[in-house]
């Protein structure tokens, strides 16, 4: 029998919980023992529950027993998940988790104290939810470098930015209607403004090159600004609009990342994922295009992404499986001001078609609406940054 | 160092030899050890080969080599592919193929072996090319039942049939174009027939079940009697036309499967899966629908699934990974008689519509087109058969 812990029992951690007890049989010929949920830390009661007796709101009773193998970490946030999977992995237990927060901050350190334990620090459900994306990349992939990995990976903006297409509603509409449903929470900022898109294209990246790829380094934009006029250009000439995360390697190695609303070609495969899915496309040098589609988020689709890997883990209880990536010495992202894109563009300034070259392809009643050809940021930016309003399209 | 031997230097093997020779600094540390080419076998000669002394005519220097740990068997077909496999795997040596007529009639035993021997037999490469799909639904998935997967597995058929989309090409001239462009054979029935796809809805029915479904079982159509009037009557009705293998298993566990053209609704992400491309799409119990999508043949797809499958091999050389599925008992195939479908039906003969039920949806000059409810196979085909042609509709 082997241990587990569980830390929260918020939405994913009580589906963790549902799925580790609906299929006991088929879990436990999978992972080769049987997984016991031994403790529950939350500071909540639930004085209803069925195992109520396994809730505890003191994490030493976890940390300190020594049957405990598997400490699932689902509270989300830096504190104190930080600090409980740090001593977790210290004391030779595997930690997994959804936290893409924690991962996308501290995660080359914890992979490394990982490693240095014989244990495993996993975290599959930390991108795209309950899509497999990291073994895919990990293992699948290991043939190929891949040169590429960009998508959808936020639900909520995606089903806003979808709403808007197919109703022509507002953004703000959108958004109220998302917030309503409970696909957006009441300060929407981190989806909105493309923050949590942006931890898991650091995810994606680090895990595309093996070498760790700060968030901070990656510019990024939301969706706020998006208006029904972008939508009815786009989609006349061809387009949808996506919140896209984004990573390229070129030759030498470097990075060019970017978290921004795109505008995507309906030929591409990501323009048909709609409302809250994800999709995460990349590209490798021998594989060329695939493309991973499925539920971003979500209780169970979650859960289900952690549930398998506690299996694995449970499979390497004292083997570390592998160091998903190191830091680097020097960095190595590229500078995003030379990063070269088309852009769309609206504006009032009639003279900014003949600064910055391009073909019109339409009018408002204030404004003339055109479209660049590839041109660098850095250029684009010091001409027409204050004059316009843009949006880049995915090449 | 592990000493790696390959079974065939067509498309596939000599994919296999240049992704080896490619990154050998990435394999090497994701394999964590060098992986050398000792052996290439083929009847061939290769006599301006740079390592033209590695390649031999006789399988016995292979065999009789204990330092060979891994045998990529690429040469297709099932003779003399099984017994170099089955003697491989008995003398202790790991096989990783993209065989899947090998894996798709004689995989039980042979996986049964592996086991015994404490060695893998890995295949990621039989189903979908380069799209990972086997470690996905054996790791990723592990905490799902699966309900339903199904997925357009075969690319020559899926190139004819989007030219004839896109075109208004019939199938004659579609083939003839894919043919001359290297996508289908001369002979193009174990393609066009639907041969292809079915043995790879038998291994992904397998998987999804973990338990052997024969292909022999599952009823199987081609492609080669779609007409341009179907098309446009499908493409008119919000449907575009695909050869789907798919299996859906019910609460009791039996599987329904079947190869046949499908109408899918413009609606669904396969339906923008155009050329050669594969997908797969499947639906777990708790992660819902998810789809994986890439390239389902070529040289370097195929061949980068092959080295993945050589470097987990390397990391697991006397470990047996897994035992993907067994041998039922008994039968657990549902009838395929009692499966239901609406069915698009072109007929003559006008008093059709009344005995089957169903709304028209137009004419052409002799025939009327009509859409039924659902119904079920045997009540369909005991009426119509042989008084319409049908396409069963994608539900």
């Amino acid at each position: 029998m082997i241990n587990v812990a569980i830390l929260g029992y918020g939405t994913v951690g009580s589906g963790v919980y549902e799925i580790l007890k609906k299929n006991p049989d088929t879990i436990t010929k999978k992972a080769g023992d049987i997984l016991n949920v031994k403790y529950i830390l939350d500071i909540r009661d639930f004085d209803d529950h069925p195992e109520k007796e396994i809730f505890t709101k003191d994490y030493n009773d976890i940390l300190q027993d020594n049957d405990v193998s598997i400490v699932v970490e689902v509270m989300g946030g830096l504190n104190p998940a930080y600090d409980f999977t740090k001593s977790a992995l210290m004391s030779g237990k595997t930690v997994v988790t959804s936290n893409k927060e924690l991962v996308a901050t501290h995660g080359t350190e914890l992979i490394t104290i990982a490693k240095e334990k014989n244990v495993n620090y996993f975290f599959e459900a930390s991108v795209g939810g309950g899509i497999p994306i990291i073994r895919p990349i990990n293992q699948c992939l290991a043939a190929n470098t891949i040169n590429k990995i960009y998508g959808i990976l936020n639900g909520t903006t995606n089903f806003i930015l979808t709403k808007m297409f197919a109703e022509g509603t507002s953004f703000e509409s959108a958004l109220a209607e998302a917030q309503e449903l409970g696909y957006a929470e009441r300060n929407p900022s981190a989806d909105v403004d493309g923050h949590d898109a942006c931890r898991k294209t650091a995810i994606l990246s680090s895990l595309a090159t093996g070498t760790f790829v700060d968030y901070n380094d990656i510019p990024t934009e939301g969706i706020r600004n998006i208006s029904t006029t972008d939508v009815l250009f786009a989609d006349k000439l061809g387009y949808v609009i996506k919140l896209i995360g984004a990573a390229e390697i070129d030759e030498a190695g470097k990075i060019s990342a970017i978290v921004a609303p795109r505008l995507v070609s309906k030929e591409s495969q990501l323009s048909s994922v709609n409302g809250v899915f994800n999709a995460i496309m990349l590209v490798g040098d021998s594989l060329g295009e695939a493309m991973f589609y499925g539920r971003g988020a979500g209780k169970l689709p979650t859960a289900s992404a952690v549930v398998a890997d506690v299996i694995d883990g449970a499979k390497h209880l004292h083997t570390n499986k592998w160091v998903i990536w190191d830091k680097p010495e020097e960095s190595f992202m590229a500078e995003p001001m030379d990063a070269t894109y088309k852009y769309f563009v609206r504006t009032t300034d009639k003279n900014l078609i003949a600064d910055l070259g391009g073909s019109e392809v339409g009018t408002t009643d204030e404004e003339i609406v055109f479209v660049t050809d590839e041109m660098k940021e850095k250029d684009f930016l010091s001409k027409a940054e204050e004059r316009c309003s843009f949006i880049r399209i995915l090449a």
